[in-house]
């Protein structure tokens, strides 16, 4: 066999050529036009277990009241102490609270609407659909850079990898964005349009994914286990302006997002000897980055 | 806030009332008839690191060829101080030689045809249809126990989440069975009939999942890392009988096959405001479960 290691970084690492682009050299080609800035209150700060740091964007299109929530009990520090508590495998890391008797900040609502989906209408000019077919859903696409799925008179964000939402009880109780998780397996869209889905993660997510799994039901930490503690949630807008990470996403609505979509659709690089003929909508994963000169 | 945890182990553990049914409670009440035993010669048992364990059940539909090789690796013990090498977050976990210098036991054949479809005529009769859209193929089922997709002529093994296939260089080559990789995040379907799928997890994914990631290309571990290694990979079939692991699978075309996939494409549980209306192929795994008397 040929060496696959010094392969593979040549695939990885490599100009395109006579061969078809990869999805990354097509998002590096990117020109910087394309690029949208994330602002600073809608990324979200989190140090946890010895120094972990994840960052979170914050949903600016769905969601508002249970961002609203977000953000105030990251500005009152009141993550701080608590604890990540739930692991389970192939569905959702959980923080917040455990004994769930913490008293909320002053100003933050109790409970919350159940912020679930948005009038597709209101929203329709800044929609990107995707032409494959979804097993949820008529229509499938991007609003403003984050994936989303559509029926005739609504739409809705998705459960994709990496998708950050508000923990809540049985139906019809909606969370109050205390208790959050992140998803770190395979899409669970029967959970879309059941939880107000309210960021996701854009740095560190190795870092949730590769949590030791809970040993009690649901993930949950067993006895035997240590739950991770938080040391910090913060804002980005609540730092000094020095200490601020400086995200970008890639605008949904560009001629590059396109080729990079039509590429994940159908790669032909050469790995690849069958095209796939279509995504699944959490396939096509929304390039983002540091700022080029953060 | 009602307490969240309790609600949720009540949720987990009570039986089905005047509510409808969980899939883990349909799953539970599967008669013995329900439940096909898997076969000690298509279990292999990889343990490493600090003594992890996980359990793979071979593929006896797909890749007969590349099955064939894995099991002579295994009972020539080739495994024993290889090392897993790769963790590339939402993606795989890669294991094998990574020199690949270490020469192939007597009668493993080098090189393998591409067995990454299989006729969908020969096995027609076997194959439980599911009615959700897909987003890769025409249809999607179940052939005897696995998912897999079909067009008119085809079918073929899909990249669920725990999947096991087989490493490969650049096409055609279609590897050796000698390096292999785990599915561990978002089910990564342009795979699907470009690399041969030989079997799947059916105990222990959590020691692959929660793997620290690579910090080089392609979730290569670095210099700075340790790869993990392989203590010894065995085939069931050459343990003593009393330390052979028993698995059983639920049968894919049973009755209660169907109820559980209905209910995963519909919850009405407690916890569920909207019904799904579909699910995802690989949002209905293949209940696995020890054998009872085991």
């Amino acid at each position: 066999m040929r060496n696959l290691v010094s392969l593979l970084f040549a695939l990885a690492l490599s100009a395109p050529g006579a061969r078809a682009a990869t999805p990354a050299e097509i998002v590096a080609s990117a020109p910087a036009s394309a690029w949208t800035d994330i602002a600073a209150e809608d990324l979200l700060i989190m140090e946890f277990g010895d120094g972990k740091r994840v960052i979170i964007q914050l949903s600016t299109q769905f969601s508002d009241a249970h961002v609203a929530n977000i953000r105030k009990l990251a500005t009152a520090h009141w993550w701080d102490g608590a604890s990540i508590y739930r692991v389970q495998d192939n569905y959702v890391v959980q923080w917040g609270d455990r004994s769930e008797k913490k008293p909320l900040p002053d100003g933050v609502a109790k409970t919350l609407p159940e912020e679930y989906s948005v009038d597709r209408k209101a929203v329709e000019d800044r929609v990107t659909i995707m032409p494959s077919s979804d097993s949820y859903a008529k229509t499938t696409g991007f609003l403003d850079g984050w994936p989303v799925a559509m029926n005739a008179g609504t739409l809705w964000p998705i459960h994709c990898y990496g998708m950050v939402g508000a923990g809540r009880n049985l139906a019809p109780d909606a969370g109050n964005g205390a208790e959050l998780y992140a998803v770190i397996g395979h899409a669970p869209r029967h959970l879309d349009r059941n939880i107000a889905l309210v960021g996701r993660v854009v740095e560190g997510m190795e870092h949730f994914s590769s949590l030791s799994r809970g040993t009690q039901a649901l993930g949950m930490y067993g006895p035997d286990q240590t739950a991770v503690p938080i040391l910090s949630v913060r804002l980005a807008s609540d730092l000094p302006r020095q200490a601020q990470p400086h995200f970008q996403m890639l605008d949904t609505r560009s001629k590059i997002f396109a080729d990079y979509a039509r590429v994940r659709e159908n790669r032909h690089d050469a790995f690849f000897a069958v095209p796939a003929g279509g995504a699944d909508i959490c396939n096509i994963p929304v390039p983002m980055r540091r700022r080029p000169d953060s």
